[in-house]
């Protein structure tokens, strides 16, 4: 499998970036990564580096989009960017994937401008996992999409469903929908008919119905759907909320320790490092027809090694034929083409 | 200070609620509690009770709305509920707040109903605190208006930051907007909107712009501003991350240890009790011409006894004479009424 990497995308870009596809192809035996980006930086982080060699290729590029860019002015002012030209990459069909670190709202707008679009798909959206009690969950949108449809939620809920299989081996996903109560008539509209589409969907059966925020963690689903700008703030709440509970608990627990400060410590590294998003690498925009995974700005070598590796996975799971056939089944709950 | 406390109101009622209201008027000499429910039951935890005594009475009602009740539903069938009664108490001004664990949703219809609205205000909502490393701050609405406009939003602001100034005795609370970014232009209409009215207003100097869900427990600003659906999420993600990291840690940090164990748990189970909503008491329903608290439905004594003290301080700060002021400061940007 082709990837292309965004190596100018990401806070520290392209050292961590670079280094992160080398462990990738040492890793992996049939990966090929593209290195988008500026030749001469991308060439001195691969000075020296023997294995794997032959897998590395650089595309080059003049141009990046900075965090702080707006994504569609960016564009029009830097047409020769690397994730743009990722983009077309894929678009090309000279890569399988595309994976950045890069300006988030950048890359989405690159895939919603590319139309590439799963068969079927009205809009991609982005699947984070969620460390949970009973393993991981798929949380969806977390960011592509701040004002959906209906149609857009219900369909958030099948691509999530069939990534938690293909990708977690959870072989008939629970489905919940993010509501402010368990009970159906709860919340705004867009919740209400979005529950109303599952009802009558070919997934009636793997729905939960509503699941409130405090059940996330608890794992009483394995998809929690949610339109993208609950999920974004969903998803920084969790960083937020555990970043302030290990803070205070270390001050408290180890401030009442004696002779074991140590091991306690030892103990409470081991814990963050658990749940680091470098460990899960990235998370993929779905719906596109193609392979996309998104990173955390601040990703390092170990993220990136990740998201390679998990766009092989995708690939290989097959993922986008099995979203296809899953979103052909309720083709009545879609409607007409916007 | 008056207050009618809903007896039958929460998971246990009455019999903690009972034990909360004595509580809080032996430690509050100026307070009287009215409480509203069954008057066998509540008498019957009133037995023996000396102290205090001459300032807590039953008003007699029939009727309870469940947890599941969908409140306008049994407003229609249970006129004679607890909730009802205790709206219309404060609304023919025998007393002057009212106090509840019972259904939540209950408890807002019923204050949308009376239309008891504070001059100016064109929504209440409800302001939860949170806890940061900064001390305390104020989230809302955290869920009695699911789909409120860009105007209730700033007066959630506006009414939040009174809050903060009169009860957390912060001088210029920042106030900060929740949105997927930081960036002005991020989120959707109604964070954009929002945005705007807050640029244009008395509070521009206080307003910091957008924060993101991982800026509230870092304690960045005193007032979070959001609407109600995505202000209920954020509360219970937060209980359940909580929850969740104490859980792991747990089994991590305890595992670890040897001969420490105990003074770990001990650690722990402070922390737990420190960040505990038993502690808080509840949250009050701002823009209520009236003191409105509402409790977690799971209350115990303690938390009672919070929210009855915390409804009495409301009183003697003059809250609701400063919100008034506050959101007569900007007439020209909530335009003509609905």
């Amino acid at each position: 499998m082709r990837i292309a990497l965004d190596a100018m995308g990401g806070d520290d870009a392209p050292g961590p970036i670079v280094a992160g596809a080398i462990k990738a192809v040492q890793r992996d035996p049939e990966l090929r990564v593209v290195l988008v980006g500026d030749q001469a930086q991308v060439d001195s982080h691969l000075a020296g580096v023997d294995s794997g060699r032959d897998r590395l290729e650089v595309f080059h590029c003049t141009q990046v989009v900075t965090m702080e860019d707006s994504p569609v002015a960016a564009f029009r002012r830097k047409p020769d960017n690397s994730i743009t030209r990722s983009w077309q990459l894929l678009a090309q069909k000279k890569v399988e994937a595309i994976v950045s670190a890069g300006n988030t709202g950048a890359m989405v707008a690159g895939g919603f401008m590319s139309k590439l679009f799963l068969k079927g798909v009205r809009r991609p959206g982005i699947a984070a996992l969620m460390p949970t009690l009973n393993g991981a969950s798929v949380l969806m949108d977390v960011g592509a999409n701040v004002a959906p449809r209906p149609e857009h939620l219900f369909q958030y809920g099948v691509m999530a469903a069939a990534y938690a299989k293909a990708m977690l081996k959870k072989e008939k996903p629970k489905i919940g929908l993010l509501n402010v109560g368990s009970e159906e008539a709860k919340g705004h509209d867009l919740a209400k008919d979005t529950h109303a589409l599952f009802n009558r969907s070919h997934l009636k059966e793997n729905f939960i119905g509503n699941v409130e925020g405090r059940d996330i963690n608890k794992g009483v689903c394995d998809v929690i759907v949610t339109d993208g700008f609950v999920g974004n703030v969903v998803l920084k709440v969790c960083e937020g909320v555990f970043d302030f509970v290990m803070k205070v608990a270390g001050k408290e627990i180890l401030g009442a320790l004696n002779t074991e400060k140590q091991l306690a410590q030892q103990a409470m590294a081991n814990l963050i490092k658990r749940y680091d998003y470098q460990e899960i690498g990235g998370a993929p925009l779905l719906g596109m027809d193609g392979i996309c995974i998104i990173c955390h700005g601040s990703s390092g070598e170990r993220a990136i090694e990740k998201a390679l590796l998990m766009a092989a996975q995708y690939g290989r799971n097959k993922l986008n034929e099995t979203i296809v056939k899953e979103i052909a089944a309720d083709p009545q709950l879609i409607g007409t083409a916007e």
